[in-house]
C-alpha cells in the first residue's frame, strides 16, 4: 500500500493555496527572518531589536509609538524590547524637551556600531532576495508592494 | 520651538529604509494579520489556528510536519496549537496505517464548517489587497512573489 492511499489527498486545493498572495507573502516573510537570524546570530538581537535598531539607524530619533509603527510592535512589547536594549547599552531614551508626554529614543556609539554590522547584511538579502528580476520589474514589484500596502491599510 | 527642532531626523534615511522590499513586506503581512483578525474576531481562533485550517481545508489530510511547513510553525508550537484545536473539536489526530511514526491530522465536520466560514473573507482580503493591479500586473506580481520566495530557500 502506497503513502497515497493512506490520505484523502486534493491536489486541486494544493496549487490554489499556494498561489494565493497571502500564503506567498507569509512564507516569504517567514523565509527572509529566518535568513537574517541565521545571518546574524553573532549579532545576539531579536528580529524585533534589528528591526528597531534599523528604523533609528534611519530616522536618528524616534517616539515610541514612531518605533511601534516602524518597528511593528504593539506598545508593551516595544517598551520591554527598548528596556532590554537599554541595558545592553544600545540605546538612549530621553524625554522631549517640546512634550514631556513623549519619550524620545536613539542608538548610542554601541548602538550604532551594531547597526553598522545589520545593515550591509540586510541590504544584502533584499539585494539577493530579488534576484532574477529585471531593473524595471524591481520597479514594478516594489510598486506593487507600496499599493497593496496602501489597500490592507484603508480597507 | 517647533516638534523638529527638538528631533534629529533624517529624511534620507526614510525614504531608503522605507522602500526596502522587506521593510514593505513585514508591514504587508502586519497588516494583513489584523485585517483577518479583526474580520474574523468572531470565529475565535488565532491566525495560526486559521492558516491550519485553510491548510487542511486545501489538502484534506497532513502530517504534523507538512502542516508546520504550510502553516508556518515550529513543531512544538504546531503541537500545543493543534491540541487545542483538538479540544476545540475542529481537528481529528490519527496514526497513519502506513507508518505508524506518522500522525495524519485531518478536519472534523466542525472544523470543516469554521473553514467554510474562515475561506471566503481571506480570499476577498486577498483579491482586494491587490485593487488597481491590472490582471496582467497581478500576474507579473504573483510570479515575483515565487521568484522571491524561492531565491530566500535558496539563499
Amino acid at each position: 500500500m502506497s503513502m497515497r492511499t493512506d490520505r484523502q489527498i486534493r491536489p486541486a486545493g494544493k496549487t490554489a493555496l499556494e498561489q494565493m498572495p497571502s500564503y506567498r507573502l507569509n512564507h516569504i516573510v517567514h523565509q527572509y527572518q529566518q535568513t537574517v537570524q541565521s545571518r546574524l546570530r553573532s549579532v545576539g538581537v531579536s528580529m524585533l531589536k534589528m528591526r528597531i535598531i534599523m528604523s533609528l539607524r534611519s530616522y536618528g530619533q524616534l517616539t515610541v509609538s514612531e518605533l511601534c509603527n516602524h518597528a511593528i510592535a504593539e506598545q508593551p512589547t516595544m517598551s520591554r524590547a527598548l528596556d532590554s536594549l537599554e541595558q545592553q547599552g544600545f540605546v538612549r531614551r530621553e524625554q522631549s524637551r517640546v512634550d514631556s508626554r513623549l519619550r524620545l529614543v536613539t542608538l548610542t556609539d554601541d548602538g550604532r556600531r551594531v547597526g553598522e554590522e545589520i545593515h550591509p547584511v540586510i541590504m544584502e538579502i533584499n539585494a539577493r532576495m530579488t534576484d532574477g528580476l529585471e531593473p524595471e520589474q524591481r520597479e514594478a514589484f516594489s510598486q506593487h508592494l507600496g499599493q497593496i500596502l496602501n489597500n490592507l491599510r484603508t480597507m
